[in-house]
């Protein structure tokens, strides 16, 4: 493998499809040798975004291919993989994330198979998650939303905020043990860039930047690696959302 | 079953499936225990909103499981569920519902016939729509839109307009008689909700407060309930779009 | 066929189906008659966006007898419709696109096998593109970025803007052959109407029209035929793109 030029298989896990369409063309001369290829994001942090761009877009196929991959080469393991899916579902909808949840463990059960285990899968760790007593888990929400977003938590005067967003999301979710808050960065980024409700993508692409977990050059890769998985149009709310926060943050 | 915190089975009527990953615990601990339990808005207005969300993912397994919960449960009867049918096109698109209603057909086929019935379907009654001409049309639209929508309607100088808007959408399928125009305020806002079109969202959250067909306590929970089945960051769009029309009627 | 109330079959390339619940009885009356029967945009350009618009929503069916129907009907050949997949590939990301190519060369198959032919398929001729060198390609993409949004071109200082717009989206995509610009327009407008990110939406609708490839009683049909198949939600936000930008042009 040329690591400027990575082949498909080595992306994709798989041989790639014998065609000569402007598709199937393109998949390589750009996705691959022009996104893939590319130094200033891990592959591991490439997967996060490619898999959140699949997983939203519903395509059967790709997204059973991008799962395969990812576990199959080894740059998530299945409990990530599992968290993954739960934090997916908080901003991509129960529905998409219950789709997801399926193939992730077939395609696990199919590797482990293949490999002579028995597939089972651990049940994750939540130790480190603290008492489940509803009044500190808000106590944590709060503290972790100020943490994540850098602002002041809203009031819990509203269902969404009270159960959903303090919690919920930011009371339990963010605070999981399976995934780092970097992790979490990549995938939230990606899944509200995909959404495109403007004021969730101004406010997590703000705050990964401003915390540093995700550094610029990096967000530029997230915003060409999203736009490929999932179109310009997306790609160009997203751009515009980094380019304003990091003037914004240096100014 | 305990009220407050119904068992997988009194939503979904099935079984709940029978694993510990985190995505599975999240479902019976957020989406049931925190979300379908709270008091606040019927269990019906609940599966409009769900319906809505998941027919718009289009996660083919949570999309049959609650067309199925749905009727099965008898919460919305067949004819209901056809109108929902065709009022989600409107707003999410005819290729979406399409899907939708074959699941419908289907899930209603095979209810009826583990009941030992034929599962005949009645032709909608249409005789309260009124004269099917033109101009008839294009006035009821115009009266139907003021009257959904709080405002003048637009000068039908534009095919989406004349043909859409004024003829079909308001002309025709609000005024059907299947679904109050209460049913079709929760369908609406939980659809615009999840296309995230800043102007339609703010139109109709704010039109359907100001009707007093929704109040604001239910709409809390509809954003709530959208946001776990189509993910927090179009909840936290209809959160604000709520909040700010709320502010606006109330100053 | 009575071109003003075309039949399903003449559209469709395929028998009606057989039900009258409300969404099959407002395919007929509303989506053929009202909209697929109008003049002032052509039936192929009505399939370039209804085949965005179905391609989006990622629902099987629609999807299969849309590129069957605009196949079989003759109105986009295989070339076309192959260089069509590329270009939606852009603008909705690949994931969705890689699940329309196979719908494509599936349906082409069974339409050649039924014929009698082999279905091979020419690889497409790009001897019009001219240097595959990165910096001509920069060249050109600044160019032909210039040529289609009649504004200056951004500087290449991201990976988005230099890997992503400029050498692959405009330097490479747009150019190619097999379609026309025009063509092109059509599925641009209709695609960022499908994301509906705002800015994009905003800029192709508007440079469509100041370019005049497409004028404004075709922008008014495609509008009514978006609204249709990805619902009337981005439909507004469509119409109020190109209300807004022919108001610019012409005060």
């Amino acid at each position: 493998m040329n690591v400027d030029r990575p082949d498909y298989r080595a992306i994709m896990m798989m041989d790639p499809p014998r065609t000569n369409t402007p598709f199937a063309t393109a998949q390589q001369e750009f996705l691959l040798d022009r996104v893939w290829s590319r130094p200033g994001l891990s592959r591991r942090n490439r997967r996060w975004v490619t898999l959140t761009c699949v997983g939203a877009a519903d395509a059967e196929k790709p997204i059973e291919d991008h799962v395969h991959a990812a576990l199959s080469s080894g740059d998530i393991d299945i409990q990530e993989m599992l968290e993954f899916v739960l934090h997916f579902a908080v901003y991509n909808g129960w529905p998409k994330a219950s789709h997801l949840e399926g193939v992730v463990r077939r395609a696990w059960a199919k590797l482990e198979i293949a490999a002579g285990r028995s597939g089972a899968i651990a049940p994750p760790d939540q130790s480190s998650l603290g008492d489940n007593d509803w009044d500190a888990r808000l106590a944590r929400g709060v503290k972790e939303f100020m943490d994540v977003n850098l602002i002041e938590a809203p009031q819990p005067r509203t269902p969404y905020i009270h159960a959903g967003i303090l919690t919920f999301v930011f009371g339990h979710v963010w605070q999981r043990p399976g995934l780092s808050r970097r992790d979490r960065r990549f995938i939230t980024v990606a899944s509200v860039a995909v959404c495109d409700s403007p004021v969730p993508l101004k406010s997590h692409t703000g705050s990964a930047l401003e915390s540093g977990d995700i550094t610029k050059p990096e967000m530029d890769e997230v915003v060409l690696q999203l736009s490929a998985y999932s179109g310009f149009a997306k790609g160009e709310a997203l751009h515009m959302a980094a380019e304003e926060a990091w003037d914004r943050l240096h100014r």
